[in-house]
């Protein structure tokens, strides 16, 4: 073959499977969000259109890969987990990366135009992605406690930011300063006592992010049909969805039958969220 | 800080640098592509417009990263050439790959309908990406010279299978059985007798691949203006752009004012296009 | 400094920690110890000198590292555990399996003499070494099960190959012939029919190889002296043996004055091993 | 097998072969060598037997090793250079740090008899090894010139530093006291003036640390024989040491018929002592 001498530099490429056995995290981070997010006038301290997007886009990828089983999601960030048995591309790093990267960043760009609908798209965002490998179950429980713990420090500091520089006509520097060195019950006085805000009752989906899972579906009632023993043997026996043999590394699509993600706004940090879907931590 | 006690799951997350003083490649691929050209109607053997989608995304990448310097691209593959001495995101792994094949992807999903007019995307596309490093000069040519002598062999093939079929009338399986164990001469033959096609004549675009190079934009000629001395004393010195100090992540942009990224068709097997581009090898 | 232009080389150490929360397990295997058994003419099947001295030397590796909490051995390989937690040389990998392999194979060659007292050591023996992280109990319980399931196997073949060429005049290429094939119940039967050994009746220390554990030592009586509480509040309270802010990277050795290490020869493929001691799972 | 349904265990072991066409630099240390040279007496400022027994286990390695084709010691520690080309053990990182730590080890103690007439070894001594790659030839000059120019500053710091204890008769503290942010030239002075010593006379091997290189062994002049050419005819072809299809994992040994390892103690900061061996960076 015409390229067969130069072949040799496939050797170059090493192998970088993950550790099997461990759940991994994948983690997205929009890319220069700030800049983005001000050339295209997002809502302050947030915009609804912008979340549901990051929504729309996590929602396709746990749709194209059954694997994913959790999905966590606030401002212009996602964490996702991988059931730890999964095997998906063989467990190996680039690839998985790169892909599920990519796919959320196309989902991103192929629905702006849906939710923002008189705001084009200046330019083609871009996210980073890494992986993260966990051995544990509290570490699993901890990690997205401590994405959600993270949302409502930064919501609480944004949402008495803005009230401070769009109700309080601050600039941004003043409000800044008003805000260094409160604490948590001090942005919520300042929100109730100068702006009548009750913190507490601002909407779950901007206090507690987005939380992704998988629900089934439950079967429709089928028509209980008596098919006659000399009918029946014509029919064609139903192909199972062929796994036997397949490649590994193909994302298995049976599941979208069976189950569809939802988008939930609640505490993840409690107990109550995880033991009543212990599928999520033990396969 | 409320998120303080679950903030130890930082700790999974491992360094990932690549070895300094390598070259880098990162190469990107489409992912289920057959799928994706069926869907949307790409022209056979080769689409012009899928081909400049292609270039469009691969240059936004190297205008956006000019540590990047040189791309090469044939169907739905590109491979990107950074510098050995590249220090982009401390050469941090998970980094790179993630953010370069976002951009792509993004920037394909971005332009698509400034290339496919008639042809709405069904679906967000998405690619997957990877970095090999390779320690030494020859085995870059060899590493390119490899994609090109692919592309070749692709191309040929290709042109010769759908000639058979579009122009031959024959199925795509007795197409597969005709070329079946030809050498490259018998394709050659092949469209020529049979197809008065000179393979040799077929688009260098084709044939060749795309080849993305950086190429100085000569200074437009400014009036001479000869400033007195005591005037000039009160100028105030022109800012550096700030580079100290900053990020060593963040890319420098300063490079666009300089060069534009030009798309050639041409051999990069043979010394001559690495002869007449030195800085391509040597830092 | 004469040095520091040259101090950049580094940079390229690249940083190579192992996943937190695991467990390690870190292999030893003799190198060339087929040529090495042969030259100082090690008994066969087993040469009690041998294993004694092999233990010797995991004794002496568990004794510095207490984060080695359990050890198995047979033949020329040695396996041990350290604790998911262990934080041993910051979980550097090069420095952990080149450290601990050093110490044994001078352990080995340290103590030769005191075991094989009329076979001087001919040339420096050799190890390799290598680490799997592990991240389940139950794989710990597989990975030590699979090594003694193999003492098993292989010891029961040599005993029977062993007996047909010491006491059955076959040569070892009839000797594997006559074992070819064989399955387990049919080697018991050769051993026994021909050569009168029950197998079952064969030393532990062969058929279930070397277990290290450490065990706790009782504390010798002290005399049991009252002291008056006006005295006792003027005693300065014993300052803690001081770990904080110490280098994690120095093993501690204070574990040594509390336990000490026991060679046994039991079962760790059952449950009764493992249920007797739930510290070597459970930090 | 009794053993299959726990060898999955296996699947936990990932590959970890190093980048090919780079050259590596495996880096020995003593551990803890602080107290061992304290323990066996080592003469100060510098112990020749402990040198000595260095350089011979340094030798021994490369015998054993023909791939690595230059040492550099000084004090406790050793470096080695293992050809850009080198296949050894597939370029397994954990195999071969492991192995050639545990040889060295090995050697160390095995010989220390031999260079410490009175002085019985107490306890086995350990080292830590490690791997660094090098892409560039420049690189490994610097790298080399970096652990050269170490050597120089330590014994020249140490020189001083012993001759004011042993002969000028202050107490270490003093002692560094006296040298606390002394220049070269400044030690160089208190030597001369107060100690008569002049450093530049101080023994190479102090000064410039151990090199050690292979160097080929002349042929001993065989007798020429004319073999009339009717009889050449009848002589068979003398068999090459046969190397195809052998495990490249093995060492080879048939160098060693060839060349031997001398023990330099010259300067490889210059040019000079690279362009006398233009074999060591270039395979």
């Amino acid at each position: 073959m015409a390229g067969s001498r130069f072949a040799y530099v496939r050797k170059f490429e090493l192998p970088d499977s993950l550790l099997p056995g461990t759940f991994m995290v994948f983690r997205l981070d929009g890319h220069s969000f700030h800049r983005f997010s001000d050339i295209h006038n997002f809502a302050k301290p947030n915009d609804l259109r912008a979340l549901q997007l990051m929504d729309h886009a996590a929602r396709d990828l746990m749709e194209e890969y059954p694997d994913i089983i959790l999905g966590f999601g606030e401002s212009d960030e996602f964490s996702f987990l991988l059931r730890k048995s999964t095997d998906l591309y063989n467990r190996r790093q680039a690839k998985i990366v790169s892909t599920l990267t990519s796919l959320f960043t196309s989902s991103y760009v192929f629905h702006w135009s849906s939710y923002f609908l008189d705001t084009p798209l200046q330019y083609p965002p871009s996210f980073d992605g890494r992986i993260v490998l966990y051995p544990g179950e509290q570490q699993i429980r901890d990690y997205f406690a401590w994405r959600q713990a993270d949302t409502h420090i930064n919501n609480l500091y944004n949402t008495a930011f803005w009230a401070l520089v769009q109700q309080g006509g601050e600039t941004t520097t003043q409000a800044h300063h008003t805000l260094r060195g409160t604490v948590s019950k001090e942005k919520h006085e300042i929100l109730f006592s100068r702006f009548q805000i009750n913190y507490n009752q601002v909407d779950e989906q901007y206090r507690k992010g987005s939380v992704l899972v998988r629900q089934e579906i439950p079967e429709p009632p089928t028509a209980q049909v008596t098919i006659p023993k000399e009918l029946d043997d014509n029919i064609p026996p139903v192909p199972e969805p062929s796994q036997t043999g397949g490649k590994k590394t193909k994302p298995k699509r049976d599941v979208k039958q069976k189950t569809k993600i939802v988008v939930l706004h609640c505490d993840i940090i409690k107990d109550e969220f995880w033991e009543a879907r212990p599928d999520l931590l033990h396969d």
